[in-house]
């Protein structure tokens, strides 16, 4: 066997499925809710004790822990070279108010399980291997998400995100200066040399590796995203005295403009997500025709040109003189689809083979902190199913044996990255 | 000439649109809104200023007034059979919270310058003739409205009305003894042999009379009304990691419910009017793909059995297994289309045809008072032509001269009927 492919299986050996198990209870109890799920809004008091009991963890081991500016936290695993640029393994801690237990993580505690089986087994790498806890990666309490692993990769200036605000007008910079204080007091990450590749283990968050029976997914990148705030103005009017000819019916308006995109744009990509999640209708009395609707569109496709025909149409659509309401429109959110390292991509597909595991390649339909680090380093991400494809859910629930699996492919891969030199 | 016909204009030609013109903007000031509307909600003490006011006036002439325990006011000018039932004419003085000042203000301000006018004529007339002003016809603080008239009519018991209350809690028993404290006493209405007819002028609060350039609306019904209240429930999903086919997403559910709706009723009721006022999406987050959605439907036509159809298609539409979503639906509101007496209708025709005015026939699109009065007596309505088809806003606007026309139309026709014996 070579040298490289038997360290990788004896890391992947050395994964303890139980410990993982037990510390992914144990850190379920930190900002627990009634219904089993976990509310630790980004950079809060309940971030800080999550990011307190990983530290406590990542002290049995040979480590070395360090935060940046925008709150990154990183415990390093030294390798041979110790100026080299880590193979990074992470996710994040912090959760929607109603989140589940597993979402961002499993990817941090299957990392540092890696990290604790190296150990054991007394492996030496060549190059150093991070755990990194990404600030902010949900946007629920600061928006918009994946804020640390943003300014990290440098796809967003940190003094600009230092400056936003959650809905109590408390900055970034405050909550941060906070958590600090509430946590064991740590080196200023210095290296800045980012990674020299990121893998990022992650629950499905969707339906389709339960549905095919697989145990793992082999992402081969992430979908295009684009968000959109739509806004119809008509006329209001008595719903009894107001012919129908004679109408401008902003809620008839409204959806005559995303019934037109669903069917034009699902008959020209099946494989096109549309959402309209937010549709507020004004005066909202049962009596008067509606005279103003303001919706979302969240469209999202793992290629540019369905997204480029998608804001085509959208602009066409929702712009002046579609019907005779007026309808205006502005994008809010445009992530380009992430396509993955092929080369590490192809890595997990082959470790997922050596260790026997169902596996498929799949397309991340939620966007990660991967996105912004395979735009500095090549990336990968392992998938495990979660039950009924639910995510940001209480409920959100995976089993210990997908658990233990992707723990191991991710100890396999990670390994083999960084006996490279 | 018939001694009839000429009573009748005579009491058309006293009628003094001035007087009227400025008594619709003395009334204006009560409750009046910074935007030139006003706001008397129902049994409100503006409600009782707005009734003090018609009381001063009325007290300058030959009239008896009372007030039945609902709060109904009636204002007779006795006819040469003191026994008898009235011809009655009449509307409201409550508003909407953002109210026109014409609305049902016209209808009784236009009946009370008809007593004015006989008055001044020395006209007597065989029977009495009410000014009647009606309890709660808006229901925008007391739901449901057309209250008076319908405990009047027998249509609703007086019971049950006096313990609805209002969103502060307070019952329409204890507004109404507020109110009559606020108010000069008035006796009791003592004789309940209901009207021998009843006449109600009104503000079109549609386009119709403006677009085809007519002065008077031969009013000859109203529609009948159904109100449904649909919850459709699916299952919240991640917008981005579902595939569409696997969604229960309720906001497209309940879209699919209102086109089919609308499609097969409009294609075979063109008349028909159907309006979704109020919709509200559930969680209401961009990227959550909607796992409830609540909407009203209003439907109208002025023909029993297009409403049957439509409630059979709300069954059979909005019940389970319609969609892959659940829907369930309960009707809040069911009126049958009332059809006005012929008799009475063709009265209005006629002089209307006397005093040379550009006439049409037309439906009412709102209900009004008038809806639960032809339950009991001849029953007709005048309408006016009114700016924009504008109402229940601020800016409802009405011609001076299309207001004195209504109120000589409604002083022939109140007087040919009151010279029946």
């Amino acid at each position: 066997m070579p040298p490289i492919l038997g360290a990788a299986l004896q890391a992947a050996q050395a994964v303890n499925g139980e410990r993982l198990w037990s510390r992914l209870a144990r850190m379920a109890e930190v900002g627990a809710t009634a219904r089993g799920g976990v509310n630790r809004p980004a950079l809060s008091p309940q971030d800080g004790q999550s990011r307190s009991l990983l530290l406590s963890w990542a002290a049995q081991l040979n480590t070395e822990t360090s935060m940046d500016d925008i709150g990154n936290l990183f415990i390093r695993r030294p390798g041979r070279s110790p100026g080299s640029a880590g193979i990074m393994l992470g996710s994040h801690l912090d959760s929607q108010p109603t989140g589940g237990r597993y979402d961002g993580t499993y990817g941090v505690l299957s990392a540092l399980e890696v990290l604790c089986g190296l150990d054991e087994a007394g492996i030496e790498t060549e190059l150093p291997i991070d755990v990194a806890v990404w600030s902010n990666e949900e946007g629920s309490r600061f928006a918009p998400g994946c804020m640390g692993s943003a300014v990290f990769a440098r796809a967003a200036p940190l003094e600009k995100a230092l400056e936003i605000q959650d809905a109590g007008g408390i900055t970034v910079a405050d909550a941060l200066r906070d958590m600090r204080g509430r946590m064991p007091a740590l080196p200023r990450r210095r290296d800045s040399n980012g990674a020299a590749a990121y893998i990022e283990a992650h629950i499905e968050q969707g339906p389709i590796l339960e549905t095919q029976r697989r145990q793992i997914g082999i992402v081969t990148g992430i979908q295009g995203t684009q968000w959109y705030e739509v806004e119809v103005s008509g006329q209001e009017a008595h719903a009894g005295t107001t012919p129908m000819d004679g109408r401008r019916d902003a809620f008839a308006a409204a959806v005559a403009i995303i019934e037109s995109l669903r069917a034009n744009l699902m008959l020209e990509y099946p494989d096109i997500r549309i959402t309209v999640g937010r549709f507020e209708v004004s005066p909202g009395s049962p009596n008067t025709v509606p005279g103003r609707v303001r919706f979302t569109l969240d469209i999202r496709h793992p290629r540019p040109e369905p997204l480029k025909s998608a804001s085509g149409l959208v602009a066409e659509l929702c712009g002046p003189g579609s019907s005779n309401c007026s309808a205006t429109f502005r994008r809010t959110v445009e992530l380009p689809p992430a396509l993955f390292d092929s080369g590490v991509v192809g890595l997990v597909d082959r470790y997922a083979g050596e260790l026997g595991l169902r596996k498929m390649p799949i397309v991340s339909g939620a966007f990660h902190d991967a996105l912004y680090l395979s735009r500095i380093c090549p990336t990968a991400m392992i998938f495990i199913p979660c039950r009924d494809g639910l995510s940001h859910n209480e409920a959100e629930a995976i089993e210990k044996s997908d658990a233990t699996n992707g723990a191991r492919l991710l100890a396999a891969v990670a390994t083999a990255l960084a006996f490279q030199t």
